[in-house]
């Protein structure tokens, strides 16, 4: 067995990491939105700029935000002596920092499991940052292993006709980030990915580039190609031609909330992709921890869709591309009903078929 | 009956139009390239400067470039005298213009038929390269008017439960721009929307944004507002979210070849949609005229697709968006098979169901 790959080495960089100790350290944030022209970091020495960071998107995607958060909430209590000090000071950063995004499902999590640390000390609550970044980091190698046989299984589909030019070569498609920039690991939806080219497994990932934001191309290209996976970037509207000319076996993405039924939210485009993989029978799988379920909500049309600004379509390249005053329609995130999704893969094991009881059964509520 | 509309009166300008007489007079061209931002006006007063508008896209979409190619011809024939000099320039012109965009059909038709023209003069050529223009005005609006009971139809749809929000106003999806842009009138798909609009009927037309070019952003967006037809643009990875959301009635995309069979090639992304729409239960239409199939092969299969180059992807907009070197595929065209359509309207009536004997009996071959 090959040693598990971390992010340090797909990279070459730590994207999320506390440098120094506790009362004197600070937060090193890579800046996603300088990727993938240049390599930024912020040093984040006070709650605000943690804050900034997490507001304009500079650290992005569900784990990731709480695992900043989490090491903010060290940021903020750096000085303090009493442990009466630090917990003020911890309730400070974590009200303010539960501000930066707030419909992040992980932020407020991350924030209250801080608020839990005893003794209330620096020190302490840094082991509990560490940890809460530790165990995402496990937690998405688990997802990677549960997502293997799943592109094991895609990998032989490849030999059939009318499939990718190469033989027993597997085409995986991807959506927006789900990847290692998005956590504290190997991703969620890129975890299978990177263990499959760890094995030296032939894959060849497609990449949607994911407009308007475009971080398939600025984030899930940037990563995979610097971790030597081979990825090729297609626009969101080619998707279907690719898929028709046989050169897709698998579509993989991330989620931002599940219902307890499995129906997902994740980036626009993702529901694109679970009809157009139905079509060409091509399994759709859903890749995201077992904290990305809220189980309040029974079903998907009870998850709210936030709409985005208009300008992010149509200036959304540094130059306007739309006619002035032009009405907008621009929903951040859709929802593919359960019996699209073929799985949806977890640390804690592989749902499918996708329903209520499956769901409760692999998370363990039954 | 209200009167016809035509381009001037939708935009507010001519794109093509013949400035002068057929001796000292030149080809005014709007250069496409440069909007939704700037107006701005080529006058071609040499065969080189037609051929680098359409090299360039400046004139696009397969009738346009017909029209344009044709008084081009013309432009070739200033300061002949005799009928030999002018037959000999017009051989030069028609042999250059020939290799602006070596795959477009209606270019080839266009020049051809220039060359048939007797008395080989100035004179005889405009008047020519007018009828070819004129031609074009009345096949728009014969498709408009083929394509308004379809909408008509689909408005009555557009009450039933979970249909878009307003009762009675139907949502009109589209793709790329075959639009009034791309013709020498109301445009293609385009038409239907221009004669809705003009009876008031309730219509609103979501328009893609195409990438990689966003001709939709570009073209059809400022093409359908500049008319005050109501229009809303969306990402090409929103159209399944707005379909399943009942915002969308009836989708409808231009054509750039047609198989004897049906199938259809256009710009990349109209299969993405044409995959949807079937999941969705909505008619999906191509409008084009007769003189885009290819009567000569059989079905899709025989339509080579044309590769563009990375950079369109990787740094379409001025800045680049994706990490240097990144592997792209970027076709230009899809071909959507005969059984997702639901019809094609041409000039010359509507093909339903589109197969092989439906296409012969209407366009007149049987």
């Amino acid at each position: 067995m090959p040693d598990t790959p971390n992010i340090q080495q797909l990279l070459g960089l730590q994207h999320i990491e506390w440098v120094g100790d506790a009362t004197t350290g600070h937060l090193r944030l890579l800046d996603q939105t300088r990727l993938p022209n240049e390599q930024v970091f912020l040093e984040c020495r006070d709650v605000q700029s943690v804050w900034d960071a997490i507001k304009r998107l500079s650290v992005r995607g569900a784990p990731a935000i709480g695992i900043a958060a989490a090491f903010g909430c060290v940021v903020g209590v750096r000085g303090t002596t009493s442990e009466a000090d630090t917990r003020a000071a911890l309730k400070r950063a974590a009200d303010h920092l539960a501000t930066s995004r707030p419909t992040a499902v992980n932020l407020f999590w991350a924030l209250d499991r801080m608020q839990q640390v005893k003794p209330c000390t620096p020190e302490a609550l840094l082991t509990e940052a560490k940890a809460i970044h530790a165990e995402d980091e496990a937690m998405c190698l688990q997802i990677g292993e549960h997502t293997l046989p799943l592109i094991e299984q895609a990998m032989s589909g490849a030999d059939s006709p009318g499939a990718s030019q190469q033989p027993g070569r597997a085409g995986l498609l991807t959506h927006c980030n789900a990847g290692a920039l998005a956590t504290g690991g190997i991703g969620t939806a890129t975890a299978g990915m990177y263990l499959a080219h760890q094995r030296a497994l032939p894959i060849t990932v497609y990449a949607d580039e994911t407009r308007p934001l475009l971080q398939g191309a600025r984030l899930t290209a940037y990563e995979l190609q610097s971790a030597g996976v081979d990825v090729t970037l297609i626009c969101d509207d080619m998707a279907a031609h690719v898929m028709r000319q046989g050169k897709v076996q698998l579509v993989i993405t991330g989620a931002d909330r599940i219902a307890a039924n499995g129906d997902a939210a994740n980036k626009i485009g993702t529901y694109n992709l679970a009809v157009l993989a139905h079509h060409h029978a091509i399994p759709f799988y859903v890749a995201a921890p077992s904290s990305t379920f809220d189980m309040a909500i029974p079903d998907g049309s009870h998850i709210p869709i936030e709409e985005r600004a208009a300008s992010e379509i149509t200036e959304g390249f540094g130059q306007r591309t739309a006619p002035n005053n032009v009405k907008t329609y621009s929903p951040a995130f859709d929802v593919t009903p359960n019996d699209l999704i073929t799985a949806i893969v977890t640390e804690r094991g592989v749902i499918s078929p996708v329903d209520t009881d499956h769901v409760a059964q692999v998370l363990g509520y039954v």
